[in-house]
């Protein structure tokens, strides 16, 4: 299966959720990350024209979301679940960080459907619904106001969730990077500009070339960024011969 | 220094937001990971009951936002600045993904303070904006629909930096780093020597300021580095004088 064949079989389910705005702004988090399949469990308002509004490009998914009068009724057919909830809990479960469960559903998610749990804007999940689901999990947020909007703790999941599953993808390759020879010549070249503006003498600065070489090898140049610096340096030499 | 207080010298920057809701919702994205400190670039409207209701119980952190009418102002004294943007640039800059851009702002805030920096809901930053910052940032998103609502943006990105902030152990602090108006006083010199070398002139190379920039903004310059560059461009002015 290609690797973003596996958001697919991530269901996001929104349990009660009192605001249609936030179901709709949940939609637009999830199709942002590339994830599709959204469940409500007895959601207070929906359809509602609010929900549409702050779904924004993600009407498709909105207007695909199913309803299930409960929470067992949206996890039939998983094989994993991940619920979202506050740090402190009766249960003393070991809560999962984003960053630990989300390659966790990825990888159940190549055995069959996982589900991504959400509760009430007021109350989140209860501990029974909780209980339902496989693995507790909890953002690490601020201790003294940690109250995510619904919608941004959406964004927040899936964006972990995307970038489990598309790890191989993340890096990008350095473009056109210069070669050694290519560097070499234009600091033989800066040293030559320097000395002429007497501003370098060999003999009493020691340091600077060093420094120079530091700051320009943090830099990674690239090919035509040399052609640009010695470009200017002989427009230099030009002036000042 | 406490980690944590490593979170209090970042600023949220919002450039010309146009929905007072978004900055209320941005203000409490920004209180659940910990950061206080928003400053907005010519907001539409602010103050504004709209922004007060979204920002639920981040009133605190709303109503000391400091309203400043340029991105230059909202810079200055920073020593770091990354710019959230789009994938496709006309530069082809290298982008940092908020993962690996978060523990660079982290490090930077160990030398003094940082800015991460938001556009507007419908198009973002400017290229001049993204060009005065000195890390452009962007959210690996869907490529079919990557239009994040701005306060789930923020969300994102204050997520990664709590991260980065609050690991056991942080790199090394950055040794001096150079604020903003050192940099700008850099580049307007360079321009200067530029066009006495008569290799820059304005009107035909629209490409080469952005190029210079966008070189020397992945090197974050130091204080020290910087008095070497603007000594090197005095000695060549008196030579070509």
């Amino acid at each position: 299966m290609p690797q973003s064949g596996l958001l697919d079989r991530i269901r996001v389910v929104l349990s009660r959720t009192s605001h249609p705005g936030n179901i709709g702004a949940a939609a637009r988090a999830m199709k942002t990350m590339g994830l599709t399949r959204l469940v409500l469990v007895a959601p207070e308002s929906f359809p509602d024209p609010v929900a549409d509004a702050r779904a924004s490009g993600a009407l498709d998914v909105l207007h695909a979301a199913r309803v299930v009068p409960t929470l067992a009724d949206a996890l039939e057919g998983t094989v994993m679940s991940a619920a979202l909830t506050a740090r402190r809990r009766e249960l003393s479960v070991p809560l999962a960080l984003p960053r630990e469960a989300a390659p966790e559903l990825v990888r159940h998610a190549q055995a069959g459907e996982v589900a991504l749990v959400f509760g009430t804007e007021s109350s989140g999940l209860s501990n029974e619904d909780v209980a339902l689901c496989t693995l507790p999990v909890t953002i690490p947020a601020n201790p003294e106001y940690s109250s995510l909007n619904l919608a941004s703790a959406v964004q927040l999941l899936c964006y972990e969730l995307r970038l489990a599953a598309l790890v191989p993808e993340l890096p990008e390759a350095p473009s056109e990077a210069a070669r050694f020879e290519d560097i070499e010549g234009f600091y033989a070249h800066l040293e030559e500009v320097m000395r002429a503006a007497e501003f370098y003498d060999p003999a009493t600065s020691k340091r600077l070339l060093p420094r120079v070489r530091r700051l320009f090898g943090r830099t990674r140049l690239e090919r035509d960024e040399i052609n640009i610096l010695r470009g200017l340096l002989a427009a230099l030499q030009r002036k000042l011969d």
